[in-house]
């Protein structure tokens, strides 16, 4: 195993998103599927997951049952349970059920943002001031998304001026740690550093996380460019779970797998155990009746 | 489109290995399915196209009509089409069928070369220098792979300095072009950049070419890293084509249209046109029956 060059830190705190941005976009799961996935990941060595989302079931059936796997969950010590709360009414919903920490979420294109949650941009970071008021008067820590940084279904390029303009907005606002997602998966490596640079201008950037689609396979050579800005926070999903739901059969979130196994190549820590990892996106993956979206499973499982 | 950085070439000029490295992992295929795929891969602007392989049929069936492929080929003016010639017998047959250069390949590994060709990396160069001597007293062009650069599925690890044994050695003997294959995909970016650096040291680093596989999704973040060293050739298979011998349902090469999506994103030229690759790609996909194994095709296709 080689160490860690100079350029490349050595550690990185993952953030895994399967059981929620990745099954939001799955055909409907068990709860009892999703609290298995939950505790193999924290097994695995994840410290950081994301289980469930408190919007309208009108909207996200997936995760009509969010309250009962936060309740239901087997809490490991050390580990932080998050839950995306789109309002007021969500983070109420989330602490009862005993979310340890909340996000809100933001998109640097308009017309993503009209499309996605009927609104501007501007209209909904104000929406999200009750809830981060309700949460700091609670003591709970808020990360913030944005989206689009890359480029928009709609709009195609986006300002990274824009993209650094939302992510101060959330992190001003008392966000912890504000992750930038390339919603559609389009960025390349230059342009992932040079966004994340900029970005970096307005927001320290130990406060900044990369959350990137793998779209259009490029998720991992972006976030190797972007490890040379200093950013130490990855947002990945097990198993590749959730699709794009802007293309047909293509591929939505980075499998964790395949990060850990470039982490763990390049000597970078990541506290996970990778076939454990493996076992878990394995169960997930039999569960729903798909393959594997990990590569790295495929190649390592008999 | 963002302009390529100083530590990136303004151009890389690409091989496409698809239609033979691809396609004898792939069941069999019809020679005028192969020949539409040589011809779209022309039209999309691909100028170095490795059309068929002269071994015996009893090994690599799907190989058996590679007299026929050539003999028919559409040839377009600035076009490379080369084939695999493991012999003497090989080599003549390549060029009765009239193909414009030759390859012949060696292990970086003991064991795979055992198992792989029944004889030691010695006695398989040994093989190959009359081969070597009938294509250059024809003025014919001969290309060199070592596989297993950075890995091999008997032996594990592979030390650099074997691998820039045995690059020197198909340079010395006459390869114009060493490319450098990680067999079963599982370089990760640093130590494959340091193992092009150590080859560098014995073989000019424009005479070298990067052979990576995807298996571990890491094919595009390793070719990242090693463009810094100075390497400007690169092998890809259009559609993924090519699964993984070692590893069932694993993918194998690296997509021909995630490479150029890269290259494109970060400012290099490559003289391919991308819609024109995907449909190319698309095409023999559905000739096979299977899934386009390039993320990008899947994601701009409707």
């Amino acid at each position: 195993m080689s160490t860690s060059l100079g350029r490349y830190p050595s550690k990185v705190s993952l953030f895994e998103v399967g059981a929620r941005d990745g099954l939001q976009n799955e055909r409907a799961v068990t709860t009892a599927d999703k609290l298995i996935l939950i505790d193999q990941l924290g097994m695995a060595g994840l410290k950081r997951i994301e289980a469930g989302s408190f919007v309208s079931p009108k909207w996200v059936p997936q995760m009509a049952d969010s309250a009962d796997i936060f309740k239901q969950l087997n809490k490991r010590s050390g580990v932080v349970y998050s839950a995306l709360t789109p309002n007021l009414k969500g983070l109420e919903l989330a602490l009862d059920a005993g979310a340890d920490e909340v996000a809100i979420f933001g998109a640097a294109s308009q017309s993503f943002s009209q499309r996605n949650i009927n609104c501007s941009i501007e209209e909904s970071i104000e929406r999200f001031i009750p809830v981060m008021e309700a949460a700091k008067a609670k003591n709970i820590a808020v990360r913030g998304y944005v989206s689009c940084v890359l480029g928009c279904p709609y709009e195609g390029d986006i300002a990274v001026s824009e993209v650094a303009r939302v992510a101060e907005l959330l992190y001003k606002m008392g966000c912890y740690e504000v992750s930038l997602g390339d919603t559609i998966g389009v960025g390349t490596p230059v342009n992932a550093r040079k966004m994340v640079e900029a970005v970096a201008e307005k927001v320290p950037v130990g406060k900044l996380a990369l959350h990137f689609h793998d779209t259009y396979g490029q998720a991992l050579a972006n976030i190797l460019a972007c490890l040379e800005t200093g950013v130490r926070v990855i947002d990945s999903s097990v198993a590749g779970l959730g699709g794009c739901p802007y293309a047909k059969g293509a591929s939505g979130n980075l499998a964790t797998e395949d990060l850990v196994y470039m982490l763990h190549g390049l000597g970078i820590e990541t506290g996970v155990d990778l076939p454990r990892l493996i076992e878990a996106g394995n169960t997930i993956s039999q569960a729903l009746g798909r393959k594997n979206g990990s590569k790295v499973a495929l190649a390592l499982t008999e």
